[in-house]
């Protein structure tokens, strides 16, 4: 079993590692070749210095893995990879890219016999321990070659990953995924900033997420990182409270207006975080000047920015 | 037509010069002794020094109207008038009060044969010349004896003034008015907010907002108030993005809570004030975490606060 | 001053009428032929029979102004009249089409020589009788060439109108209304409901809407509207409790993600929309399943749908 | 270590279970004789035909352990159980109490030497199997004491339970449990929602909540669950899209507003709730005839309710 892995990154250098353990052979690609060469040594990667020896390096029909930030990035890698494959070979974008993109990458791709396998992948920085979940939208055969890839990067080999229907469908899934991820979040957050407020209760918030993480309805993996670092440090106080956010939280709430299916925490969760990146700054001017406007309320001068 | 009025601040004395305009004699009385001077030498008000003053200068039965702020400060003064008051002498709370403390105060005052009449008074600091609207609960009789009153000080004598219920009823519904008028700042605020953020179309917001006001669905006196705020300047850029929130805003979103009520839109806009606030703090520290806990990302080290 | 008005409907026929009583010369179509002949006898319109005619019937430089449903519709006559015109000829689109569709439209026509005038009216089914908000993006000279019409149209010559700015700006402009009018409706529906429930005080509700239109800090046109039906039956019983959305709720939920701008208000109301549609129900069913799952709790057999 | 169990319901019964299980002596009493007598048989719990009977049984200094509704209930046996205990005893409160109800309760049974234990417990109708989380607030001395009953109850002896702090946060801890649960019931909710919407990609949504317990950033307690119901039936056409809610998601909000803390994840998700329960048929119906009045927008006669 051999596979080309474009990008290792964080992620892809995990999964390569993972990979490797698994036997199966890695040929990667980092645009940094720095980069690629630690991985050889450390994992026993073959190292391709660029994206064409990364296709020249395996043995058709191939298996080519891009594991690159979405958007930009994984449109100008495609476009790189996809005139140096041949009919019957099989490029899986394992971004977080936009499940339209995907739909409408396949059906490109599809024209001329490439196929494009979408995997969205979840599982963080600890997937390489704990392994990977794959949801995996395609055509069946190409799924049916990644078989033992999935596999090897899954938590349990016939657990972790599902092949969940046509192209675009894994990034989908993926992309409501984390949206329900951004509304947990913002679920625990809003609970222990309660917690907080009752200063006279003098809460030990690290030690009640420890305690929830054993027998409450509330356990989580999400909670289980929660308790772990607010065990070093509950204050947060070297923190800025600026929450970034990215496109499948973004994408899921487009989904929810253009299917007509009400999503307010989902969506809440994301507005919630650009309230955070002073983007509601604005808007919250205007509400100033109208209280000042009808009641005489005092506004004050602007020195937050 | 004579009556007290307690607590000479912007609404107070606004109030009691649209009530000498109208004619009423007014006992006034304010905890700065300046003040009553000054409103007496400009407006006719009968200056009282004490609380005291105020209803022995008037003849019973009596009406006596509080203009103070909700809460502490209107508790103490009816402790401290209502001793002085006698049977038949009706008490009017102008306030803002939690329509609860009002059903409270007037079951209290009643079995000492004293009327409590809640009075929710909109308008702002424009209602000494357009009238104020008025929302009164309370029982009937008192409320017939204040309704000369009640014809001055609204903009319409038959118009604007409704006695809504039995005691607590008129706060209740002032309650409720406020929270709609949340609702309906934050949405011309949202909406303004997307109108900048297209920075493209080089949009005139004071010129949108002038047009809204002529034949637009929108157009309201909100929407009047903030066409004039934004002739001056659009940029808002001497005020600080912070909006304060006081108990009515509060009390809506309670009560729909305890109603059972979906107040989604009454809620957010109460919560983006809270967050305008800076207590989405916490919460979002903490959601910086997590992020980090299971991505890697980054987290900016604190600077905000 | 001569125009052709294709799309005759409740819209687009007031418009002609208010077009005809103003001076301007118009040439009506619609695609049922009877519509046309009734305006031509009660207001003077010239009627076509076709859009051939329409164009026919002008003298070039010609104006003609769709008034038709947004998407497919508009399209369509867009695709059948762009052909029929000449270089210098305005096409006014005055549905409510997305702004994107109309930034695109007006760069294709452009290529001909024909510029595309994007007009958001506002207004309704009152704007015969007062006036409409016209919200006018596109090329300087074509909108000047309109503004003896717009003048006519609009409630006030100079100020129910605006030039907001390039193509696709009016209906940007025009999107952003109505998501505040979503917002604005939701907020009033709030409150209304919040005062139903207090049934012990039996409060009229439409005593209230009459007497928040004088002098209360939420007066608007909205809340004239309301007041009038309610006049005639505030128990609704008659009313199904279905509220249609329509495109621009929509896109402007979609536009505040993808600026980054917190909606909370104008996106909640649009949501509370499709719950209203019966769109949460499978979510529904999976809480009062999660329920049951963890707690026992009974759940009750379907029969709603 | 003996304990008496007041109430032996569903959670009840189950704890009685546990403790009798985890060695400590269970005296029990059910309002229905026939489920005590069934508990003495089954689990070996000591039968009490009364409330003055469990007191009679225990050897002072006693420990009583209440597990009724939350409310009137168990204020009635708070009443009927207290003038029976004497100086020194502990009785536990295990219901979901109101936090500022169990302060109060504490507050007045110290002055006669009685120590109130509010205790929270999570863990559903799985916990007699898998242990309860345990919220406990109240006296040092008096946690101390049921430190083995606490043992047994939790998961894992050391980790299960945790002395909040004073006398009303275990509640107030439980209750901010239940609000982070609303949130993250509802984020589940509306991303399978989601999921199921988008009809073409024909997804198995058991298969994918499946998927998500494996190596995601999503699993959960919560997420087994419901992939476990899924499992069975997936389309859950015979459930009732109505879901109920209880007194700890209520004050959860409340206290979000009361201490101005930004909690719109928990608050919307309470009041989908309140939606799905018809609570906000009155707001839409209002929203049909605004839509009518502005637009001349169609409004369906009733025939939802």
């Amino acid at each position: 079993m051999e596979l080309g892995m474009i990008g290792l990154g964080r992620m892809g250098a995990n999964m390569a590692r993972r990979l490797r353990r698994g036997g199966v052979t890695v040929v990667g690609y980092n645009r940094d070749p720095a980069v690629t060469r630690q991985l050889a040594q450390e994992a026993g990667v073959q190292a391709a210095e660029t994206v064409q020896q990364v296709v020249q390096k395996l043995v058709p029909p191939r298996l080519v893995w891009l594991m690159l930030p979405a958007g930009e990035v994984t449109q100008q890698h495609i476009d790189a990879v996809a005139p140096l494959l041949a009919r019957g070979d099989v490029l899986v974008d394992g971004a977080n890219s936009y499940y339209k993109d995907s739909m409408r990458r396949a059906a490109q791709l599809a024209q001329r016999g490439i196929k494009l396998v979408d995997a969205g992948v979840s599982g963080g920085v600890w997937g390489v321990h704990n392994g990977y979940a794959l949801m995996v939208g395609g055509d069946y055969d190409a799924v049916r070659r990644l078989e033992t890839v999935f596999k090897v990067l899954a938590p349990a080999p016939d657990k972790g990953w599902l092949h969940c229907g046509p192209a675009g469908s894994g990034h989908f899934v993926k992309m409501v995924h984390n949206g329900i991820e951004y509304g947990m979040m913002q679920a625990y957050a809003e609970g222990f900033a309660l917690l907080k407020s009752r200063e006279d209760f003098g809460l030990d918030l690290a030690a009640i997420a420890e305690l929830w993480r054993h027998g409450s309805v509330v356990r989580s993996w999400l909670l289980d990182l929660t308790a772990e670092f607010l065990k070093s440090d509950q204050t947060l106080a070297d923190i800025e409270p600026y929450v970034a956010d990215s496109g499948e939280g973004r994408w899921t709430a487009i989904e929810a207006v253009e299917q007509g299916v009400p999503a307010p925490v989902m969506s809440l969760a994301l507005m919630m975080r650009f309230a955070s990146q002073g983007k509601s700054d604005y808007g919250d001017r205007m509400l100033a000047m109208m209280r000042k406007g009808f009641g005489g309320h005092a506004v004050k001068p602007g020195k937050k920015d």
